[in-house]
């Protein structure tokens, strides 16, 4: 149940609020939240009748609409909020009618790899650079990232070509650190449900990518986003990146289904990544157009200069002809789908 | 490996053969089976050298060439055979270039039921109708089918509308029954690995639609089919429904990977279910999209009359109309794909 | 829903009970089924009321009694029958306090490999043998077992030693060949859910071992033997066996959750077999003991008089010397569990 | 690859080693560590071959030992070191022969709940009292825990029975805070690859349980454990916990397979933590002797003076009585399997 009041109040005030519930109805103890800087109580509970509704909005004459949810999940979801959400990177867009584009490598390397890339991506009409620095990595003895060097780096790549950074952060410790440098914040999969985390994440205001936790149920991923807009942040993308089954011939499976799904029950962006949703370079070209026809809102894609000398994830990342013609069909598919894709301009200009 | 002769051999001619492999290596056994009706040895092992091959070869000069696979799978691979298969049922191809459209309700209910269905199917140009006469149910107290009544009814609605048959073989006594009314036996995603069953209707030379088991890795899924190439018979299509994940906010995840990989390994047609594969109306027409972008040879689709009233899965069947107008959509992307649907000619009329 | 009559009624009046019911809620269609020779109508439905069961008794004077159950499943529950189900092999017991042992190979491969384990066998009191003739496996090119050769070996072998014989049985079409040498047919992980089979076997009077499918969740193994009680079969038991998971370290994940859950819903025996559920000799004694601590009524062991060279399943198998000193620390662990281990008498009288 | 030293040097002669394997090698960039504190230089690669190990050993007279390992854990593995850990917490041993005991509620709630159950702990023999002050909640409305105010509740009652304190510590921003009143940190299943948080804890010098991830395959689970031993953190307990599967009839799939399986490649203890295992109280006994079977070295179960009250979790916590009556059990099965558990003393004076 969310309570929306007409202003903000004090906290005392809310207090009173929910001590009148808890009065009402005394076997529940009501477990609540109040959003940041906005006129909201949130109440954790599945099951209050009309009749409690009523009660309150006579009692509290401060409050001005009460909705109730089916579902633990509350700002992400449509019942919240009909028209889907936009906002704006600086002057780029996400979201809405456009389809973006995220490319770059899984790890920032060297000046050379990240500035050829930037260079390439800006001259197909790309906008948003993407590439690691801290790494999450399974073993301790593997390539860690160049952590903050690579910041650095990527920023000035960006800078350079007007391109947007996309990158990792890994922990809560290393949130201002990264936010110096990064127009978007990616949370990794194995982050998904560190709440402490989130809870920290959902106090910035930069924009945040929650990608799937690869064993996360739609729903607790729609919880995990829920800790960020409770929190007072509201630019967040969801981006599918396939979960773990049975089947290991590929990295994961890529749950294809999560975007149109994601589309029916929330209103924020949702992004795919065809790279570690199938983790074989063959494979991404197919499920970066099957993304789009499914309806995702952008995709993420790793793309490098020379795969087969990428100190991680070389197996899966594109080369820069591979990623090319596949943004050219990108665009047509997009075009049957009544979208339009962020690189669309360019491309029909380039090969015109 | 695979041994091909210069013409079929006596079988104490293949025991030969085999005998003298085991006098090679006397630590192994070497399983082995040969293909009904063709000059073809078969043998189980990962691990032949090439000096065992040249010794082959040089003791049976009636070896006309022996085959290495770096799997356990052998006919079905690309390996052994390069060109895409492609056949014909009757007079209808499938595979090639073309994508093939099969659509029905997922059980037969009743004449009225089933002939207004291929009514429609056929004036929008599909060629294949598909529908359930005996029901695999989770209970044995759930509708079990018409059986070989709702055989007979759909045999006479395909033939009156010119349509082929698509129907579900459940076991190895109901083989002939079924293929008196089916031109396409369906084996069903619980009976995948129903070996003893799959080595009978390796003889058949019906053409068999295996769907995958929702539990089945990719290799075992190939390896079935193997059963049915073993057997003789080549007409095989695979068909991905979705496999069973942790998440179960839908019916089954559908594995859009699976399409794009396949291809890559194996030489047969590789079909898709998102009726199955999603299990919830709303989201069957993204899916079916995106399978055709990921590169599906065939669509294998839930339609009803009226799906509120469906004896069995309603919840995941189309109408009608929504069927229409998703056809129409599928057309473009199959262009985008440079690809053709079999449904093109007959709606670019109606809709021009 | 459950129907129980004070005697055997007509066909056409069972009908008609249906048909009032029918007439009662125009909306619904009642399934139904009716077990062989008993006096019972089942009705497949979630949701009838008090209300309706009393209008039932009304009408009809015949009905006895009329049990509503929570889940699908009826006829396997403890609220059909309290009391757990044991019942006599012949003249051995199973189910009640006393925990059986099968062992024996997994495929028959000789007479001297099936006389020597069943001659060890007897010598330790294990009363039940197993050996699989026909062997569902993978690849069509591995050893397919030695069918009615092997069958009619282990028959003998059993006979000599005074033991059962427990074999899977794979298809319908040798439901009867099997039968005619088995006391206890086994249902494999892979036809677990082969409906039309299920529902023959339910026709049979043979004991039913009915392994659950590697992808089943409880429910539908629970539905899954309600297909063999409802055909009239009650000597059932259910033999966990390990579920597909992410994880591929070791064959199968055991869920020993099962064993007290499946107690806790049922009345029907529960087995393990670790051999599958871990894939690995040196995991099988830990998991065994473990398996009666859960609660197992029985254990499905595989011993090998020479595992190495086993055809099939060589690494999961205990040889005889390992399986002796396993089994009497079992009878350890059951003695603190109150229970009694089949092989106690003899072991102890060995060892004493 | 392990190169152990005679002694600590410089971090340059370091770079000297990994310089010359460089040179060796142009193609491969050897990544490695060095353990803080010690003698050693850990390289990660698969295959480096005997020529490599000798042609180092032969120019850098400083290396005493080069140990070559067959997966990507090492310090973890049996390789490594042969005899099993054992270490004291304080005064109290936990590993070697000993299995060990820790109890208490999912949430500190209150003076009254923790003291209580404090009390009751002691009077049986337990040493270690479990509770959490900072939970991990899937959505932010439900009950965050008492944080500090309930680490500060849940020394004292440990100190005045003289126990231990097990907590759980959910970022990197609180170890600090946490390591003040816990004497075991525990890192949560949702936190058990987040490598940052990982490197963070390796550096502190408190125990460490580890909880495997509900989706870690144990490779991944060995590795985190990897990133704690190689920070120089040797005080590290593993604790299997339940994996998801596609089964959600209970909160998690047990996976009682793992704890044979970590003892047969680590030398690290093994706990087994059955209440979230199974997430259902009548489930937990069984599966818990189970554990000790199955040859657990300590386990992890939440009790509750009220679990019908509880905030968090109560549905799979034990009250008092029926922990006691387990513990009974419990020791019963440990000496059946040779070993002694660490409330034996108290309970046989008890209940003499």
């Amino acid at each position: 149940m969310i309570i929306e009041l007409f202003q903000p109040i004090l906290d005392e005030n809310k207090h009173q609020v929910i001590h009148f519930l808890n009065g009402l109805e005394t076997s529940l103890k009501f477990e609540y939240k109040v959003v940041y800087n906005k006129p909201l109580i949130i109440i954790y509970s599945k099951d209050i009748g009309l009749e409690v509704v009523n009660l309150l909005k006579d009692r509290f004459p401060e409050i001005k609409k009460i909705t109730v949810f089916p579902k633990d999940y509350k700002l992400v979801s449509n019942t919240w909020k009909q028209e889907k959400t936009s906002f704006l990177v600086d002057d780029i867009e996400i979201g809405g009618d456009l389809i973006t584009t995220i490319a770059g490598p899984c790890s920032i390397e060297s000046e050379e790899q990240i500035f050829s890339t930037a260079k390439f991506l800006a001259s197909i009409g790309v906008k948003f650079i993407r590439g690691g620095a801290y790494k999450p990595r399974t073993s301790p003895y593997s390539f860690q990232g160049l952590k903050e060097e690579g910041l650095k780096l990527i920023r000035q790549a960006a800078d350079q070509y007007h391109l947007k950074v996309v990158t990792e952060v890994m922990d809560t410790t290393l949130i201002d650190e990264v936010s110096k440098y990064a127009d978007i914040l990616q949370v990794g999969s194995r982050n998904m449900q560190n709440f402490f985390f989130l809870s920290e994440l959902g106090k910035t205001r930069k924009p945040i990518m929650l990608k799937r936790g690869m064993y996360s149920k739609i729903e607790e991923w729609l919880l995990a986003a829920e800790y960020l807009l409770s929190g007072g942040n509201e630019k967040i993308i969801l981006c599918e990146r396939g979960i773990r089954t049975f089947d290991d011939i590929v990295r994961n499976t890529m749950d294809i289904t999560a975007i149109p799904l994601i589309k029916s029950i929330s209103h924020l962006p949702i992004f795919s990544d065809p790279s570690h949703g199938t983790g074989n370079r063959d494979l991404v070209a197919p499920v970066y157009l099957a993304s789009i026809a499914a309806g995702a809102d952008g995709l993420l894609v790793e793309v490098h200069p020379n795969p087969i000398e990428a100190l991680s994830d070389g197996k899966q990342s594109l080369n820069l002809e591979q990623f090319e013609n596949l943004t050219l069909k990108a665009n047509q598919i997009a075009k049957v789908m009544d979208r339009q894709m962020d690189t669309e301009k360019y491309l029909s200009i380039i090969h015109s």
